[in-house]
């Protein structure tokens, strides 16, 4: 694969040695911010985030059980909410009737969960930093937590600490930053139906379960990364997020390092926060954002989990891979490359070939890629994206 | 059975006869209590409590599925905190490693509960009232509340409303009175883990989960009887009590029928609140209490719940009922007599039996029991107890 | 209970008292039989048979674990076959499509079974032998058979010789007889199928399950009765019964002991072979048979096997069952009471209460029952059946 | 990847160019074959084998749910006869105590089997045919069979007939020759232990077993390929094996077209029977064995059937695999390229991945594969092993 290869290299390092060091980020560590918006969005990202470049997302939990038909950590949802007769037949056609999501938990066995192994695999990739979610749309916590009795990774299921113990591997293994997902809302939690019911002038759901979480996850985990998300219908007054980051920004004990997205309410998309995500695999191709941001994208093209029922051709090829990440990488972003691990805690061989292949080409032309920056200067008209060939 | 039945009869009738009617209780429905426990005491109990005599427990939930040894509804206890070698042992030779306590709820199947059934045998033991589990000191509610999320009967297990299907059997087929018994505490609750840790100087397991658990039940199922339980760790002002318990008594929708016991806090037992129960199985026998009471037992001997692995030498034979029930009554108790129905919501035959038997007594003489009173003024000092043969 | 069994023992003692001693029965041993019906039914019926008079009846196996409705034991058939919709309901509601009869093996648990406490239970019944199903129509083996590859209780379900395990426990621990039930038939076995289908001109069935079956159970459990069923759909000539039962009086290890009964074919029931069952439940009530006969009855009185479902009304009364005893030994017959224990390895307390009560009753009359004769003199005209009170 | 490819194909084409037509074979069908070995072996192989080149095999069966470590085919017997400690790990640390490996059928689930999906993958690989495990040495049949009751996939797990299902699809869709893996022993039949135990001098298990499985399985699916295994502990006398080649040769369905290997007793392996296997991934790289041979490897290196704690490390290469078909054909052999479906019915993607790339290699050089004759002229002592750059 080595030769078509190189028309890459040459191409990315010509243009990214046009592209380097037109601004400085420091942190001023000594500032206080406070919960305006405003302050929140002065505050310097982390140089750490921007020359990483490469990121490893994870999406795991109960629904890697289920793990079936188009993008299953969304199948509780589609299920009960959206009514779609593929998971209605699903259910139907492999259950007992009155079996609940909540049932499929028990079998989120996790036993061939090696995080050694997947903190060595990450890393061969080229990957600098990575985010497994603590916590999905469905309320599990893949960690104990003091807030979710009985619906989280120690009390059923993998009677684990699977986020622990992969901040343990990433961190004794790796240099790669270690992050954490979380999402605000909880399609069934009956505490947000009530607040959600209530117009959000109640915050019941929010004084007792995702604030509580921020600060275990920040406190227990120290993580460099907290990839927020599930915060589009509420805003951001009532997840009280500027209390929380103003927190996070001043006295956490990641202060220094944490990097935030901007998922933070219905009034922070694209806007307000760390950096910008704006819309899923977002790529803007053609210009270069005035603030960092991110693509997030998933290497199975239409899933953020993993699919038992997936084949090859629902994955993209190393090349599609590449393109992709030239790019995000040339238009100022960073990819965060999204992994399934199933449910018994192993990750699919043709992650891990893509994994590899990617690290292969890194090891040729990461020194392009880790930490440079986009030119600015010219608007790159003739052509609808950055070209590779 | 009938012909031997007649020399109970007949000398309990003589015994009851001298015993009728010393007080009257009117309920004065325009007090207004406030939270001290004296303004709580002040209550009047409603009339139809001491009037019924007997009533029918029921300890049902995920205790119902091990469902072993010695009283298996403190088994999660026996297991975890005390380390019986018992459990521990059935536990390792029966369950794979890593099997929680949880995961026994997806087994409460309640396939052939039929409440009509239920609700039927249990007027037919000549019962007036009941009181079923609503939770147990395990936390698992056998309604679907919104404080318990994915660790109640409509999440996991049943997937059915158990306190509901029943109250509405026994209002719509008998005049029996509806309770529910409900456990302050819960042994494994973080939030009440925490607050214990924290010396009941904070109390966010009962702003969270006991009080509004209690407001549920008494708003959605309008019990005329709350068995209050698993109060002696915390003292009622942690528990907060007497609020919840002006407001039953004030604004609630069964402010004049209900009744309440004296489990409120580690404070409280056989001295505040409504009628005494002092401990499991009071029962005085030789003397009238000046307060009402009653004597909670267990036809199964040692165990409030089923236990599967039960024979007939563990059952009380109707003999030794009666001798308990007669003995209770005549010093002003009522006796409420637990029955443990199974995972499978059945009601094992030889409760059936004894219910059954119960009631063809009480159809001989019931005339002498609903409604009577105790002699208080002998001391009745000749016997041991009160003799019946 | 004890004054008005009195009123039972003296009107049993004087009718019992008319009918001694009519017959002597003599095994001659250095009889040898050959394999026509003649010769097999000249054998006479080992003496402890007749002077037993009780018997228990046990139906366990794979049918312990659905369990449900009207004799589950026949469940497998009522579904598949009889296409009963309170089974096809039972399966809808509560299993998985595709879920088959073989998939409830698995829960066939035993857990609790303990077969020291069944001998116990069975002998203080005043039974003095007991019949255990060793198949029945399901196909499923309660012991390690060589020609039941998983399916049988070592393999799939138990994972222990239940069988076995009981033999021992009788032997050591009672001076009851140890009996085995055995059905000829298997619904769903394909081999049965074929042969069927054949018009029983093939028979490998017979060559490669039952009769190497009836060879394994004699020789590994040597029984002093062999309770044969499933018999009516072909003749005995298919089943090469008289082959088998030559062999069993001639040269098994059992030869001089072991007792059958009349279900060896199509040509045989109530004629041919041991002594005589004629139906379910048979009980001739006004005569005496020509031979020994037995009244194979339920102690449930709808089912052979546990029923989760069955409630109280379902169990015959104590005095029901002294009736039919009654009327049962003073015609000459023994009555085997069937007990059906649960998929864990428990006999529900109803039945220890009925044969503790049974046994009662027999410590008191026992004298006047076992080794009684019949009075066979006089037909008894008067009434509709034997009177006992 | 075409650019390194081409120097495979100029290569190739050039050392087969030199190799063609040397000998023709002619199925004379009026040939009638007796069991005598030299008889068999006189038969000439079908014409369509040679020139096929490329076949595909699945390991498909219970063995597909534990799914773990090496060869998960032989999971069974390495667990209870060899004694690996990394089995009893997984099932001590896994599963309840008294599991046995019986049990796993009932996750033999295959709810996402589409074998129209499999075909056509197995099309666009190349492959000309394709063999399917019937049955392996767990004895499980993966078709719906009269002699393995309740242990084969119509009774237990998937409730289908897996083998007759992907025999449609095949034939249907593609041009693919059908054929099926038949294991003649099995590890732990009784049967076959009781035969084994009387050093083959029975033979229950050959007669009640395998023979009718093999009668079966041609009748019923007509294969064109008899893929026989686990012939090694008995001689083939004992296994019948040329009493039942000589009816399959003379008088079965598929008497014309059917291609056997050389496993059908201790005595026959690289000697009796059809093509020469010899031994697992037989591959004799210098020379051009007298009798056309095949090459049964596995694309997972270490495992015939699926492992689920699989990584990317333990496939082949595209590469390796290029190189190994290579070697074989141009050795006279042809490759039976081995692939593990999951207990669910799915292909892994990266089976996927080497099966389409094979396929696009394949569409560009499969003229100077199909068909083509090895050049038996020269020995070619130059290098190691036939070499392709």
């Amino acid at each position: 694969m080595i030769h078509f290869m190189a028309f890459y290299f040459i191409q990315i390092f010509g243009m990214l040695a046009h592209h380097k060091l037109h601004y400085t980020i420091t942190v001023e560590n000594a500032k206080v911010y406070n919960d305006s918006w405003a302050s929140i969005d002065s505050r310097p990202l982390p140089i750490w985030y921007d020359e990483a470049k490469l990121g490893i997302f994870l999406h795991w939990g109960v629904f890697s059980v289920p793990s079936f038909g188009a993008s299953p950590a969304w199948g509780w949802y589609y299920w009960k909410v959206s009514g779609w007769q593929s998971w209605k037949d699903y259910m139907a056609n492999n259950f007992k009737p009155k079996f609940s999501y909540a049932d499929f938990a028990k079998d989120f066995s996790t036993e061939f969960y090696e995080p050694d192994d997947w903190a060595d695999l990450f890393a061969a990739s080229g990957a600098r930093y990575m985010a497994l979610t603590s916590k999905h749309h469905e309320g599990y916590c893949t960690y104990p937590t003091n807030v979710s009795w009985n619906w989280n990774s120690r009390d059923v299921g993998p009677h684990r600490d699977l986020v622990g113990e992969l901040a343990h591997s990433i961190r004794s293994r790796t240099s790669m930053h270690f992050g954490l997902y979380h999402s605000l809302y909880e399609w069934f939690n009956p505490l947000y139906i009530q607040d959600k019911a209530n117009k959000f002038q109640t915050n019941a759901f929010v004084k007792e379960k995702t604030l509580p979480e921020l600060y275990e996850i920040v406190n227990a985990y120290k993580p460099d990364l907290i990839w927020s998300d599930g915060q589009w219908e509420a805003p951001s007054w009532y997840w009280n997020s500027t209390v929380f980051l103003s927190w996070l920004y001043n006295e956490s004990p990641v202060k220094d390092t944490v990097v935030t997205n901007d998922r933070w309410g219905s009034d922070t998309l694209c806007k307000h926060g760390g950096y910008l995500t704006c819309n899923d695999r977002f790529n803007p191709k053609t210009h270069v954002p005035d603030k960092k941001w991110e693509n997030a994208m998933t290497l199975n093209k239409g899933s953020w989990s993993w699919r038992r029922d997936t084949d090859i051709s629902q994955f993209l090829t190393l090349k599609e891979l590449l393109s992709t990440f030239i790019e995000t990488i040339s238009c100022g972003g960073n990819m965060l490359m999204n992994v399934g691990p199933t449910k018994e805690g192993t990750i699919s061989p043709i992650f891990g070939e893509r994994l590899q292949d990617f690290g292969a080409w890194m090891s040729v032309n990461g020194e392009a890629v880790y930490g440079s920056k986009p030119w600015r200067m010219v608007q790159d008209t003739m052509d609808s994206n950055v070209r590779y060939t």
